[in-house]
């Protein structure tokens, strides 16, 4: 009962759908910028597929930074730190990727994430997104957490047609094929409260 | 018997609480700085999710310096070391997180710590503090070092009432949610004697 | 039934034919420029052996810029990202060699690759492709996959021939034994939409 | 019969006490300068613990200079190179974080070492000494070496107090809780030959 | 049947003689230059000690640039890429040792390697040739592969003086004891076609 | 009966001594110098310790220039590559200490290592060389290269008055315990042939 969906006043802050051995769980990802270099600093006790996710997620955007509105200015001014809170839980996998794209976009553009969401999908260095595994056990844990809307990748549709219709009750799906309608749907126009001028 | 509460005369220096496979204890959490140009550096033979925690607290303070009352430009010009005594003991785990945040924060203004405070807690970087195990253990532990208040994640007060009433004589509970009231607490508005001039 | 082809509208992306213990497979070479000073970061959960072939294309194609008609300068002026996914799948070996020398030409010029075509082979660094195993379950994988145009190595011509012709019907076959007749047949002239001046 | 305690003619020479498998025996921790850019090397086969004994010696020195007389540039130009002979066997532990500091400090100051003299205790960020094991042992060492004079912490008075009187003849103990006590004694004001202009 | 000597008209192509569980074989040493500042790649599945000749090859050539002839400021222009295929095949030992230092000169003249020959042996970086293993194995896969010529070490005759006269035929062998015979025999005063200007 | 004492025309080749599982061998040590910014290669599979030992002669090196008449410029100008031939076997053990540190005082003086000399013993940073183990095998082994000369820690010498009298004969003995003592006996006066200017 720990893991409840918070609002989202803080640039960067995503919620994500994990999979784990005792069912699924919401996790958060988190990211945030300081005067610095360009590095990019990963934790959370992440394995190496989820850490590759982060690097996919920021090359993507560093690549397309017009789409985005970013100033590419910016990505040699700042460190970015991406964390996945709870550390004591080994993470890993490529199913975060799509949330990890949402956090970078909302940093770098100060943007609010709209709130109730979440989301799971692998991403693609061509913007596409790829379908991921324990959508059921996933789904239930978005519920149990007060989720109200929920990003899947369109190949993920057939795993939510066979889940039961009660259990998807008071839930919205949203199925994507590419990054950019990730973002679009996930990334509001507001800023967020005391927005970082960068 | 080995360890007690230390008067915290020295800016950086701030108790824990631990939960070790033999019990609770209380551990210290150290921080200098030297000049240098940037660099942090973790010792105390620790794990790879302790060591994300100094990161993360590292992180968190230069994204927020303006908060803290830093100016940025000391980040740049000194390096920071983290150590944990005792080196002959592995420690691993995210539990120190709110315990380096305090560390940093009173290295970086040069003011004491709370005397008689300990704490235990997992930091995040949207700036939540994150309930963490061992409660009751880590609560003899600090009573037995004279610990007279300690700082817990809000989501760990159910596990405070599950202790006997007695055992808590003479502790004086903080149950906190964000980072901010951790730094509220416990890092007072004096200057530590021959604060250095950053 | 996940893997089909896909229209190459992006830079850099191409077709491999992969061969695993389950049998055999297509995959996507992905790569992406970003503003930098030439780093190469290789993702997609790839093994030593698949890097290094990652490695071999981008030297061999630096060493040999004018033949591809590439500006040499470019090379310092962005950093490459190269992935491939899926990123839980692990994945290693040399026969990706062909594949990703074509992205990365792809990806340096702005051409299109030519579509419906896939391809497998090792490469090295004196511009020869060498023969890969596992051509029968890659070719039934290609098949699935709606591709038409397969190139191989010379060497693998009589794999080829040992495989029923029902199961051929439909396909071309380019047998090459220089990188060189690779790019020729699979990097079209023209180049990508909103293809990026470099 | 091989470990005998040595004239310190050279700075940066001091006598610790270490406790191995085969009982106790002294041990030398030797550095030296080299015209450099501050890197520091450590060798002698030690583990990651002594490795990290080393770098808090070296970091608390530096955060402390002005205490221990240094003139903070030397430390950008040297290199520091820290040795624990014998290298055929292994050694770890927190136990010569005393010695290593001694070292450095004599290094520094290119002061002698007092004579005679052997130590044993772990250090601290915030400048106190912890105690270690292994005393009796230690001790029984000391004497063979003809070491007349022992630095110990304070918590190990205890130890030393369950050891026989007759084993204890002729050596003198100083028991101490601060790293400064450690250097005022160990550290004489007599420059050693041909001490080095930093 | 796949391995035969092919024709070196590429600078830095050389033929090694490898000796591996299931007998000789023959191997290529490639080795190329891009414009950079002097790093060296190593690719091709190799291990430790085999990576380790290449880099004696490269700091031996670089410590005797005058007696090859080379230019020292081509060392600080442009970064080498040593690759040894078939990535699929662990490869290690020092006997690639002279045909990594025959490539190396290749390249870094520009000049032809003579045709139709291969080589084995360990070298030191005081210019000595050190004999190696498997012989026998060698000469067969040299033979089945169309060498004619053959570069072995001074202590490496009697080796062949083992072997049946018949097994020899068509082969002609060069006994060296330095390095300086290799390069001698090895690398022609011919220029490659389209020689790079270094 | 492969390995013989080799007449030392080259700076920095110097004869050790070593005892395997097999018995005892010499051993050469090589090094070289190549234009550069410092950097210390080691190569010849080689354990940690043995590692550590060529950084230990390095840097001693490099804190006494004077005392070797060597310019302290030329460390930053030069990169050095010191190596073990032969790369098959590997290699670990503090003891070719002493012929590190004569290979790099003949290197960095350009100045011959006097004939049919062999030795073998661990140097620390203060100056001191220390036993080593093996004497017997390794004496052996001098005798069947045709070594003349061999240099000693004093504490071996009691290994040696251990040895028959027989196996001994047409060699000398030089027992030391300093450093300098080595290079006094091991480093000639004589510039090599071709000697660099450094
Ligand atoms: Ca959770
Ligand atoms: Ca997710
Ligand atoms: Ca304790
Ligand atoms: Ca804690
Ligand atoms: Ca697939
Ligand atoms: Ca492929
Ligand atoms: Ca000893
Ligand atoms: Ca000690
Ligand atoms: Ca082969
Ligand atoms: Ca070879
Ligand atoms: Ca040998
Ligand atoms: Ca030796």
């Amino acid at each position: 009962e720990r893991d409840k969906y918070e609002n989202n006043d803080v640039a960067g802050v995503v919620t994500g759908l994990a999979w784990t051995s005792v069912g699924g769980d919401i996790l958060f990802i988190e990211s945030i910028l300081s005067k610095g270099k360009g590095a990019l600093n990963i934790t959370g006790n992440l394995g190496k597929v989820m850490k590759e996710s982060a690097t996919i997620a920021m090359e993507y955007i560093k690549s397309n930074a017009d789409t985005f509105g970013i100033n590419p200015d910016v990505f040699d001014k700042y460190n970015v730190h991406i964390h996945v809170p709870e550390g004591a839980t080994p993470k890993d996998g490529p199913s975060a990727g799509v949330t990890m794209l949402t956090s970078l976009v909302s940093l770098f553009t100060q943007r609010k994430v709209k709130k109730s969401l979440a989301m799971t999908g692998e991403i693609t260095l061509r913007g596409k997104v790829l379908p991921v595994g324990g959508i059921k056990e996933k789904i239930l844990a978005a519920k149990r957490a007060r989720i109200k809307e929920i990003i899947l990748c369109e190949d993920n549709r057939k795993d939510i047609e066979e889940i039961k219709e009660d259990y998807l009750k008071g839930l919205t799906f949203h199925y994507v094929t590419d990054m950019s309608e990730v973002i679009d749907i996930a990334v509001t126009n507001t800023k967020v409260k005391n927005a970082k001028k960068l």
